[in-house]
C-alpha cells in the first residue's frame, strides 16, 4: 500500500489501515515532500495569535510515531509520476532529510492513496513573491510569519512595536489570520474582492460579520480588488494596492483559498471533476479504479443537499477520508456519506457557523426556496451573558424541506449549527424541526431554541408560499 | 375557549388562539389561582443565586400583557370542579385580587384547555412545613427563599454571614439550587436518597457530577434518606436527619421532583397514565374529549425512542404544547411529536446533558443495548481553554440504533447533546452518526467531535457484538 501525501487524510488511512492488517499482511510506505505529518493547519492563525505555544502541539502524530506503529513514511521524497497500469509511483528526494527518504526511483503498489491536499491560490499580481508576503497553508508557513512578526515587532529599545498588516482575503483563514494578528496588538486590514467578508455567508449574513469585526477595531474593505504589492528597495513588501487604494503593510498574508492539488493524478488520467478534484465513489475509490483510493483536500465530496459533488477543503473531512480508505483498503467495508456543508470559525468573540446551501448554491441547484432571518438570544433573555444571534434558515418551496441555515452571534452561536448539520443529514423539513427536543435550561437557551425560532417562521413563510394559512 | 392555569402551557395556548381568531369569533378566559402569569419556573435558581435581579425579569408576559391582548385572564381565582357533560367549570376566588377576578360560580366552554401545572413532592416527613424549609416550583417560593436568605445573612452590625444550608434532593433543581447558595457563599450539602447525584444520568455519568460539585465544594451526601428536620424553640428548621447522621441547616431547601397536578381531572374523569398526568392525542387533545386539551407539566409525553408515554415537566416542553393546543382550539391543525428526553442543567462550570435512554429505561423498555464512554475534550486539544467532556452512549444491538447519549463536561459539553437529540428524532444508527459533518474548527471542537468519537466506538461495539469484525 503506497500513500502520496503525509497529512490527514493519507496518514489517517495508514493509521486505519494498520489496525486492520499486521506487517506480515501488508507493507505501507508514505511518501511526504515536506518535513510534517498529520498536522493541523487549521490551528496555525492560533499558533500565529500565540494562543497556541509551539508548532509541536499542532502536530497530531510525529513520523517517528507514526513509524513506530509500522508505516514505512519517507520524508522529503516527492512522487513525480503515477503509472496507473504499471501500478508503480515515481519518486526522487526533495533535499537533506531527517530519516529514511527516498527512493529516486520507482516503487510499486498493489493498493494507492491518493492524498496530495491542496496548493493556496497565489494570486498572479506582482509583488506576490515579495519579502514579507505569506501565506498560511503549511506549518512551514506559519513559521514564517511568525518569525517575520516576531523580528519586526521587536523595537532597538527592547520594545515592542504595533505593524501594520494587510490580509488578502475575508474568508475562514483571512478572519482567522486577522484574529491572530490583532491579538498580537497590531493594525489589520482585510481586502476582500467581493461585496461582504466570508462569502461562504449569505451577503445579510456576511454584513453582520463586517459589522462585528469592523467592533473588533478590524478595517474590513470589500470590493476591492488586489492589483500589486508594492515592494521598498529591500525587496520587502510595502503596500498593497487595490483599484481604489493603496495600504500600506509591514507584513502581508494572503487567505484567498485553494486549489486542488492534483497535477499528478490528472497526469495519469485519473478523473477530476469541475473544481479539477478527484472524483471517488462512496467508498473512496478514484472513478473506474479497483485500487486506487483518493481522499482530503485533493477530492470533490458529494454534497447532500445539492446532490452534487463540489470541493469542500476541511480536516475534519479529510479524517473521515482516511478512516474509509483505510478501512477498505484494509479489507473491511466503510463508505464516506458526503457533507451537508458544515463549517464554523470566529473571530475574537464572534462566532460564524453555517450548514447546507446559501441562497446563491440554492438556486443554482434549481431548488425554489423562502429564507427567514430571526434575532434571539444565546441563552434565557434574561440569564446574563445573553448575546444576540442571528440565525437565517432556507427551506424548499412547497416541501418545507431544510435547505440551509446560517448563524452569526457570539458564545454559543458556532456550534448551535450542528443542529441544522444533523437536520439536514436526515432530510428533515423545517415543521419537522419544530418539534425537535432540544437541550433547554437558562444558563443554555431560550425556552424556544433560536433554531427553532428560524424554524417556525420558515413553517410560516413555507405555508403562506403555498397559499395555505399561517396556523 | 376556557383555560385553567396561567403559566406557559395555558397562556401560550391562549396567545396562539388569540392570533388565530380575534374577539369576535372567540372569547377566552384565563383562570390562574396564583399571581402570576408565564414566569420561568426554571429561572427559579438563578434569581436566587443573584445572577438574575428581580423576579420580574423571569415574568415572559404580565397580566396586564395578556389582557390588553384580548384574553380576558383572572387570577387569584381556583377552578374548583370541571364539569365535563355540561361544559362548565366551576371557580371560586381565593383571595383579594388585584384587577378581574372570580366568578365564584360556574362558567360555560366550549373548549378547555387544562394547563393545571405539577406539584412539588414534598415529603412526609416531620417538620417539613418548619420555617426555612422552601419549595423553589413558584416565584412566591422563590420570593420566600431569598427573603429568608436575606434576612439570615445581615449581621447585626451591618455584615455578611455564611449559612449552613441543606438541599434535598440532588436532580436538576437540587444541584442548580445548590450552585445558587455556594454564589452566595453559603456552604451547601445536598442529601440524596439514591447512590448517585443526578438520577436522570446512569450511575456513572452521576459519579462524574458528584465529583465535580465537590470540587465546587458542595457536600454531597448519597444514599441519604431524610427522616426528620429538627426544628428549634422558634419553629424554624434547624437540621436535617437522615438515617446516618444529622446535617445543621439554617435553611433547607427541597428539590425532589414534582408530580403532574391533575386531582381537579381525574375528579372530572379525564384519563390518566401511570404517573398521573393527562393522556392525550398527538393534537394534545384529552383523550376520548373533542373539545377539551391539555398541555403542559399535567401531562404525560410520547417517548418516541421507548415509544410510550412518561412524565417529563419542562418549560420547552409546555411552551410547544400551548402552541399546538391553541393552533387546534383556534381552528388550525398542528401536532406534538413528543419527546426525546432531552435536558441540560449545569452547577457553576459544570456542565450536564441528556438525551434518550439511560441504561435502566433501555431494559425497562425491552431494548438490549451496548454502551460506551469516551472522553475527549471541547475543543482542539492543543486549543486553550479545552476541557475533558466524558460522552457516553447507549446503541440497540444489532440495528445500531441510537438510544442515548449522556454528556458530562465543562464548556460546551451541555447543549452537545442536541446533536444526539437530533439524530435521536431522525431514528438515525450510530454508524450514519460517523458520518456527520459536524462543525470543526480547533477553537469548538477536535477534528473528531467528542459525539463521533463516541457513535465510532459504538459501532465496533455493536459489530463484535453482532458477531462482526471491528472493520
Amino acid at each position: 500500500m503506497v500513500i502520496i501525501g503525509g497529512d490527514a487524510a493519507g496518514m489517517s488511512a495508514a493509521s486505519q489501515a494498520r489496525r486492520l492488517r499486521n506487517e506480515d499482511e501488508l507493507e505501507i510506505v508514505a511518501f511526504e515532500r515536506g518535513t510534517f505529518t498529520s498536522y493541523s493547519a487549521c490551528g496555525i492563525p492560533y499558533w500565529v495569535g500565540g494562543e497556541v505555544d509551539s508548532r509541536d502541539e499542532l502536530i497530531a502524530r510525529t513520523p517517528e510515531e507514526h513509524r513506530k506503529r509500522g508505516i514505512d513514511l519517507r520524508l522529503h521524497t516527492e512522487v513525480t509520476e503515477i503509472d496507473v497500469d504499471g501500478r508503480r509511483v515515481r519518486t526522487r528526494t526533495v533535499d537533506g532529510a531527517e530519516g529514511p527518504s527516498g527512493p529516486d526511483g520507482w516503487t510499486h503498489f498493489d493498493k494507492l492513496v491518493v492524498a496530495t491536499g491542496a496548493r493556496p491560490v497565489r494570486p498572479p499580481f506582482p509583488g506576490v513573491d515579495a519579502d514579507g508576503v505569506h501565506g498560511v497553508q503549511s506549518l512551514t508557513d506559519g513559521q514564517s510569519v511568525l518569525d517575520d512578526l516576531a523580528a519586526l515587532e521587536r523595537t532597538d529599545d527592547g520594545g515592542r512595536r504595533t505593524l501594520r498588516t494587510v490580509v488578502v482575503g475575508a474568508g475562514y483563514i483571512g478572519v482567522e489570520m486577522s484574529e491572530a494578528l490583532i491579538r498580537r496588538g497590531h493594525r489589520v486590514t482585510v481586502l476582500e474582492q467581493a461585496e461582504q467578508p466570508m462569502s461562504m455567508l449569505d451577503p445579510d449574513m456576511g454584513a453582520l460579520v463586517r459589522e462585528g469585526m469592523s467592533g473588533l477595531g478590524i478595517e474590513v474593505v470589500t470590493g476591492a480588488a488586489v492589483r500589486e504589492i508594492l515592494t521598498g528597495a529591500d525587496g520587502r513588501a510595502r503596500a498593497v494596492v487595490t483599484d481604489d487604494g493603496e495600504y500600506a503593510a509591514d507584513v502581508v498574508v494572503l487567505g484567498i483559498g485553494v486549489r486542488p492539488e492534483t497535477s499528478l493524478a490528472r497526469a495519469a488520467g485519473l478523473p477530476v471533476g469541475e473544481s479539477g478534484g478527484l472524483l471517488t465513489d462512496l467508498g473512496m475509490r478514484v472513478l473506474g479504479q479497483r485500487d486506487i483510493w483518493a481522499g482530503g483536500d485533493c477530492v470533490e465530496v458529494f454534497d447532500r443537499v445539492a446532490r452534487r459533488t463540489r470541493h469542500l477543503p476541511l480536516g475534519t473531512h479529510a479524517n473521515k477520508h482516511g478512516q474509509v480508505i483505510g478501512t477498505n483498503a484494509g479489507g473491511g467495508y466503510a463508505t464516506f456519506p458526503g457533507v451537508v456543508g458544515t463549517a464554523v470559525s470566529k473571530v475574537c468573540d464572534l462566532e460564524i457557523g453555517r450548514t447546507g446551501l446559501l441562497e446563491r448554491q440554492a438556486a443554482e441547484a434549481g431548488l425554489r426556496y423562502v429564507t427567514v432571518t430571526v434575532e434571539s438570544t444565546s441563552r434565557a433573555g434574561y440569564y446574563p451573558g445573553a448575546q444576540a444571534m442571528h440565525v437565517k434558515m432556507l427551506a424548499e418551496e412547497r416541501t418545507g424541506r431544510l435547505l440551509g441555515t446560517q448563524i452569526v452571534g457570539r458564545e454559543g452561536a458556532g456550534k448551535r449549527v450542528d443542529i441544522a448539520a444533523v437536520a439536514l443529514t436526515a432530510g428533515m423539513t423545517v415543521e419537522e424541526m419544530t418539534g425537535l427536543d432540544l437541550g433547554y435550561a437558562p444558563p443554555f437557551s431560550p425556552v424556544w431554541d433560536p433554531v427553532l425560532v428560524a424554524a417556525r417562521k420558515a413553517v410560516s413563510k413555507v405555508r403562506a408560499r403555498s397559499g395555505g394559512g399561517s396556523a
